[in-house]
């Protein structure tokens, strides 16, 4: 049957219930939505094979009461050890706590959320008011070999908060939330780690009014996951922002870190740079949860400076020029563009209709001979001093020409930057008519790139009905990522086996097991073959040193010890 | 006695005879000279007190043979097994070359050696040939339990690579010396650790006629010692080269490394970023040899642009609009200069004594209000793209102006880069005379930078007669590095606690207790003072992992065993 023009599925609207599974399940604002478009429908019911029908029911939309029917393992005399700590409002033990503080944002979690499936959560929720709290909760835990796992924002794609062997789930946000302090002489934020991305920026883009300071500042570092990130979350996972590109990934904004582990707490030097051995405040970072907890943060901060953005779009002739333009802007000396992104000619054709925008560009497109499945979006902006932003946005355009690119103005980045946070919303619609979205990216070399990108989309489009959509978003002079993007009709038992078989593509032609989503339990399984045995060694040794009880998020994490069967 | 002025002592002008205590003391090029000014000479006989006559016998110059008088103590069954692997000519047990591989190049072994003291020496000197003779000398040297003590260019000033639990030295310069290829699309070099300075640069700027290369590169890399230090010291030490503003420190230019230790090898994992745990490619940076031997790194290059090359200098008013100037540049989204320097009010006068050129400037300075010991030099470079190098120049010089700097054109940097790499030649001129020089320097904030420059200041003018001259060199947008240039007529008993007190007064205010220099065992007594016992900690438990039968450059190296007295 040909869909009809006119088709649209009634998307949900409804904010999810208090206390139901999808109310856990559901992406960001409760009440906000962001819906596929017209085009992308009847796309997704071409590529599916779907009907009108199968976009009339939806399926395990989770809006049934949370129950996990499991009680608590933890002894009264430990409950109460920890409330004595913390107060009584601060220690939970009800299903919808010990579930929603397990929880991350893997495509798994959700659909199994969404089929009120529960797998491992704690045995008591903490709430620590301030790193002494920590402190004394962690002391306490490791005496009485009390797992405790971190959780931030709860925007983890890899299990990472998943508490594999019970006990606590340690929440960060609720009380450590706070912007302490910005030093403006040396441009550094002192942060609790639970701070959401909005309220830190915000808090820096009025330091005058906050904080008495003679300058606005801007933190540098937007994920798509923004909103509903922390930063000590983007600090342990080694997130990164979209303007990485000029601001750096959350691994070079950190100064310095407190910690409290097991073996005690320390803060790191704070200099901007030292030549005293091995860098403990680098040791530290990527740790996920596993040597100790993140307590605060001192982080570099930017000039807020944003009437002096400049946005540049182009459209490349193939995803060769892409890449190789890409590659001379990187490498060409003379400053770096903030955000900075390319479209594979998959996601470029499929994004075009994903914005409802294919007016605006095919007709030039066509006369100029950029054909469909070839043509490649850029779209990107520079920061900084408003003469510098002239001159890299100058050069960044006499590259594109080189290559063979088109100019499109500030327009796609403009269409681009109002939706830059709201992606994940548009998987609860796709969810609840059995269609799947999940992504996977890698760190990778220019000289790997194509091998990268050939070597996963063969294997991903070898399925039929898979759409692969890849665009590259974080740039340096030896290379960047790549960004793969699955969406397809497909089964949560089908998916995992995919899942797998990806990754396995992933390692096998040459990317990094993760650019910036972390390891989590997700990957745990492909550490020891992607590090090797020495490496792994090392990341154990740590482990030993900082936890040798083995209570600081156990189970898998980083593959540091025994990972157990996921499902 | 007032001085006459055309006094100029007979400096030395000899190449130090084969064999002999000076041909180990004396810096660099045996037939180089540098010889201080004749207004420097002034200079210290007025402010040392010294007469014609003070300059008039040279003392201790270390022209006798190198006679150790202690026999090796590896067995013939040992230097048998090293000769198995190396080569019967591989490895030496002569009293010079285990007296030169155990040298480095502080003030307190240059004048012991120049007296023919002697201090701890290895057993024998093995010179691998490659990273599998590497391999085998390493197992076999930790399952003998014989100490492994690696000698790279020799050019340390903490005693790094002195061998104080006897054993092997391990030559890396003379056969893994080479750069092995160029990677152009990824702009990386694969080099070998014992590879010098200029020849690796040299093979970079020649990588057309040598590698068949489209483009010529540079490493970025200009420490002072760049003539006589090698690749694999700059990134185990944490070296800083002149140009680090702009190129990073050795730390940023690592992308991937190839280590020998005890436990085994491995690479690290070659990506520009990775989200995959704590990166062992920085856990190994600045470990000092005490973790395991660095036999190949794979090392971002640029490109070679000199043709660029902007030079600028500005002379400030006060020390105080130098720094808040410099702090402006390097947080002012602009870009950065590469070679960045101010000089504090001492180091700019006695530096325009040194150069010879008080003329140039003084009538300009005279009129415009620049008093001496209140006036700031600052110098540099940007290098890079041909219109990011005029928007980086015109943007430090407006900067330069609003602080009330008056611009010297390219005058003093083109004076100062002849000196680039000659200042260590001079301390043999003022050691023939009983005048001892020395450095010290340290990581800081901005926020800190004058607690700590001053602290350091009134503690060394304390002691009469004590020449004492800082400049900042190294820029980050968080601060910078100080350091501090000692000049008196001290004897070497003096001059240890002497040095041990500006030690301590670093650390007491605020700096780092190296930016660029490492640690080795002259700062390893402060180590636990100053990284907190839980930092020392977790080096010590990487020390534990990588080495556990201690022979990786054991004895004190980074304050991970115990310290053994100096003297």
């Amino acid at each position: 049957m040909k869909p009809t023009a006119r088709f649209r599925p009634a998307w949900s609207e409804s904010a999810p219930g208090a206390g139901t599974f999808r109310s856990i399940a559901k992406y960001g604002d409760p009440r906000a939505f962001k819906h596929p478009s017209d085009a992308w429908v009847r796309m997704m019911m071409q590529e599916f094979g779907m009907t009108e029908a199968d976009f009339s029911r939806k399926r395990d939309q989770g809006d049934i009461p949370v129950a996990i029917g499991r009680p608590s393992k933890l002894s009264s005399a430990h409950l109460e050890a920890l409330a004595g700590i913390v107060g009584d409002k601060n220690v939970a033990v009800d299903d919808y706590s010990r579930l929603k503080y397990a929880s991350g944002k893997t495509a798994e979690e959700i659909l199994e959320l969404r089929r009120g499936i529960v797998r491992e959560v704690a045995d008591a929720v903490v709430h620590p008011r301030d790193k002494n709290d920590v402190r004394k909760i962690v002391e306490y835990c490791d005496a009485e070999r009390i797992a405790v796992t971190a959780y931030g924002g709860g925007s983890s794609v890899n299990f990472g908060c998943r508490p594999y062997r019970g006990g606590i789930s340690l929440v960060l946000g609720t009380h450590m939330s706070s912007l302490l302090d910005i030093n403006e002489t040396d441009q550094l934020a002192r942060v609790q780690p639970g701070m959401l991305g909005p309220a830190y920026e915000d808090a820096l883009e009025h330091a005058p009014e906050r904080f008495g300071c003679r300058r606005r500042y801007t933190c540098g570092h937007f994920p798509q996951s923004f909103e509903y990130s922390t930063v000590g979350g983007w600090v342990v996972t080694l997130g990164s922002g979209q303007a990485s590109t000029y601001y750096g990934d959350a691994y070079d904004l950190v100064f310095s870190q407190e910690y409290v582990t097991p073996v005690g707490s320390f803060k790191t030097i704070e200099a901007p740079a030292t030549a005293t051995g091995p860098r403990i405040n680098d040791i530290m970072k990527g740790s996920e949860g596993s040597f100790g907890i993140l307590v605060e943060a001192r982080m570099r901060v930017f000039r807020y400076m944003p009437e002096n953005r400049a946005r540049f779009g182009f459209m490349y002739p193939s995803w060769e020029a892409a890449v190789d333009a890409s590659r001379e802007i990187m490498q060409g000396e003379f400053g770096r563009p903030a955000v900075y992104r390319i479209s594979d000619p998959e996601e470029t054709d499929r994004g075009l209709k994903l914005y409802g925008v294919p007016g605006f560009a095919e007709p030039i497109m066509a006369k100029l001979g950029f054909e469909p499945m070839r043509r490649c979006l850029c779209l990107g902006t520079v920061e900084g001093d408003p003469d510098y932003t002239r001159l890299v946005s100058r050069k960044v355009k006499q590259v594109a020409k080189r290559y063979g690119a088109v100019s499109l103005g500030g327009y796609a980045t403009r269409k681009w930057e109002p939706t830059r946070y709201t992606e994940p919303y548009m998987r609860e619609d796709l969810n609840d008519f059995g269609i799947l979205i999940d992504t996977l990216e890698a760190g990778v070399t220019w000289d790997n790139l194509h091998r990268l990108h050939q070597g996963v989309r063969a294997f991903v489009k070898s399925r039929p009905g898979t759409i692969c959509m890849t665009h590259a978003s974080h740039f340096y002079p030896q290379g960047t990522n790549l960004y793969f993007i699955f969406v397809a009709r497909m089964d949560l038992d089908e998916y995992v086996a995919f899942q797998a078989g990806i990754i396995d593509q992933i390692l096998k032609h040459g990317g990094t097991l993760s650019h910036h989503h972390g390891v989590g339990r997700l990957l745990a399984p492909w550490m020891e073959a992607h590090l090797g045995p020495e490496q792994m060694g090392v990341l154990r040794a740590l482990k030993r040193h900082f936890d040798p009880n083995n209570v600081m998020n156990p189970g898998g994490q980083l593959g540091l010890d025994e990972i157990p069967p996921r499902r």
